[in-house]
Formats: structure tokens, C-alpha cells, sequence
């Protein structure tokens, strides 16, 4: 598969509806969720719920406080194998539990994804990831 | 997000046509790439291009050799939000070069993509991973 340009990598990147998620465990176990997500600039912003009781959304931010390496993955699965692409977005993550870039995540989401009819307060901690590479490959088509 | 029962979630993550693959690299920075797969049991088993040029084929090999924990993700977008779900499947991960094993998962995987018209002789290392866990997450419905 050749490798895409990376202007083509970020905006395949940021159309996607949902990414995937992983971070590191203290433990060096990789952890892995899926996430609606916004993309601006070099910036991927995610949200989590408000007091989230599930532990895959508390674990994710325990693992970033420790150790902000996370890499985001959008793909296009085709069973016409020559229509398959993916993009991956390898950055530095930070949590941020309230100000400006905590409401401009909640603002890009919710413009993104109208049918979250949620209220402001349901949303909890920003996660904002800083991208350093975006790789992308596609079959040739 | 309620979970869903582990036999559940192992049912929905092997009928799924693409799975993400989440390793740790030697620095401690997660590496995340789409694989085709297919699960027998409680193991997954993935297989790269003979001779693979692409970095992320071989880097995701020598993660494995080094950090033998993976974690594998199916998911299942849908603009209605009360349809989501996502099942991850956490275990250790061996590279077979040879052998019945590696027949087994080529074998596997010439099943369930007949379209994969490629010959054996394409096909490299299997990667198979023992799913110590599958955890499923699923929306009301």
C-alpha cells in the first residue's frame, strides 16, 4: 500500500466519524477504546462523559496523566481490498478538566455530532491530543 | 454504556471484518494499525505480507518480540448513538514464521476473505494473540 500525502492523511483523518484510542498502562500494557472526535489544525480533541462510571473512560485518562504518548487510528475497511485506507495521528495527549480548550472541544463536538443532544454538563474532561505525524496508506485504486 | 457478556462479545468481535491492533513500542509510544483477522477459540490470528516494505507491518513484529501485550479493538459506529458498540480483546502476542500454526491462521484467513486471491507464498509471519479477556461494551438498544 503507498503511503499518502499527508495533507490527504488529515483531512481523511478529521471526515471520519469515529477514531480509536490507544494509550499505555503504567503496567506497558497498550489500552484501547474507540471515539467521536473533532479535528482542528494539528489538534484532535475527544471528551469524556461526566463522572464516567465505565472504567474504560477513567482508564484512559489515567494512562495519559502518566505517560502522553497515545496514536489515534480512523480506517476504511472495503471488502474490495483495493479500496482500503487508513490514517494514523501519533501525538502528545493532555487532559484538561475545564477553560477554554475544555469548551472549544465540547463546541467542536457538538457541531460535529448534532444528534449528542447532551447537555453541557454532561461532558467531562477534554482529552487534546497535539499531532506530531500524520500517516496515512491507501490501496491503489 | 451497559457491558455486554463476555461470550457476546467474543460472537460480535469474530463476525467483524477489520480489527485494530495496538502494540508498545520499545520507547513506550502505543503503535495502532487496521488488521484483517479471523478467531478460533480464544485466539486471534493475523498474518503480514511476506517480505513487508511498509514500516508499520514490521514495526508492529518487532513490538510484539519486545512487548508481547496487545490489545485489539472491533467496534460499530452508527449516527444513531444508541446503536454503538465495541468489543476489545486484551492478551499477549507471539510471532510464528513457521510451521502448522502459521498454516492454521493462513488457512483461516483464506476462509473468511475469499477474496484474498493472493498465494501462499505472499503471505509472512502469523502474529496470533492469546485474548486473555474480551470486554464489550454495548449501547441500549
Amino acid at each position: 500500500m503507498p503511503p499518502l500525502e499527508p495533507d490527504d492523511a488529515r483531512r481523511r483523518f478529521g471526515e471520519a466519524r469515529v477514531a480509536r484510542l490507544a494509550t499505555v498502562r503504567a503496567d506497558g500494557r497498550p489500552h484501547l477504546v474507540p471515539v467521536v472526535f473533532a479535528v482542528e489544525g494539528e489538534r484532535v480533541f475527544t471528551v469524556v462523559d461526566a463522572k464516567p462510571k465505565t472504567s474504560p473512560a477513567l482508564q484512559r485518562l489515567r494512562n495519559v496523566e502518566a505517560n502522553p504518548a497515545v496514536s489515534l487510528l480512523v480506517d476504511h475497511y472495503d471488502e474490495d481490498w483495493h479500496a482500503i485506507w487508513w490514517v494514523r495521528a501519533d501525538g502528545l495527549a493532555r487532559v484538561v478538566d475545564s477553560g477554554a480548550e475544555r469548551e472549544q472541544a465540547i463546541d467542536l463536538l457538538m457541531r460535529k455530532y448534532p444528534q449528542e443532544i447532551a447537555p453541557r454538563a454532561a461532558f467531562g474532561a477534554a482529552l487534546l491530543v497535539d499531532v506530531a505525524h500524520w500517516v496515512g496508506w491507501a490501496a491503489i485504486e
